[in-house]
């Protein structure tokens, strides 16, 4: 059974991590049959943590799990802290596959949404 | 003449900001006819800021700006920083129309795109 892991920054506003969980269930009605279980983590300011976000997906059942990064840069979060915090859990489940997937900023789709996004106001 | 001004945060990492810049000239190529000039700009961190970018696209001849935020949630940066340090150049320059775009984020093909990107491995 494979779940997907959105991974968020977290803000100290709640309206931002809201919209994550409203992508997240987004995500869920869009995902269809390639993901039975689909929920979001943040790296900090918000619950769930990344490990508590991988626990959610094992005690589900998950015998994948793919993180994925709702990052627009390959910064110090994706490069570092996420595949950190992602560790310890692989170490503690060694029978659940969890896989880190590239962040969003490196979609070659990402420039075409930018000029979608251009003729939108804000 | 139209032009694209980009915002990203900006980050201390130089690899994150030249990102932007990549993706910068990406859109340029991208934009053909839409936009005459395409530029990037930073919240912080890096240059040009705001103001001087936009300064610098009414250098090239523009006669409109189009500011994107490339931004993922409508976070403080989004709702107030960039409407502030669009403000002053506009009062500046009230012969060029100076319109915010819609923050990437907001863009109803980021789910898509998403689960496009877990199917890549970082």
């Amino acid at each position: 059974m494979q779940a997907l892991l959105l991974i968020a920054h977290g803000s100290r506003r709640a309206e931002s991590n809201d919209e994550v969980r409203t992508l997240t269930e987004d995500l869920k009605t869009r995902a269809g049959a390639s993901y039975s279980i689909v929920r979001c983590a943040f790296l900090e300011l918000a619950e769930p943590s990344i490990p508590d976000g991988i626990e959610l997906c094992v005690k589900d059942g998950a015998t994948e799990v793919v993180v994925l990064p709702y990052f627009l840069s390959a910064g110090r979060h994706v490069v570092t802290d996420i595949p950190n915090e992602v560790r310890g859990k692989q170490e503690e489940y060694p029978q659940v596959n969890i896989r880190i997937a590239s962040y969003l900023g490196a979609n070659a789709g990402i420039p075409d949404l930018l000029l979608a996004s251009a003729s939108v106001p804000a």
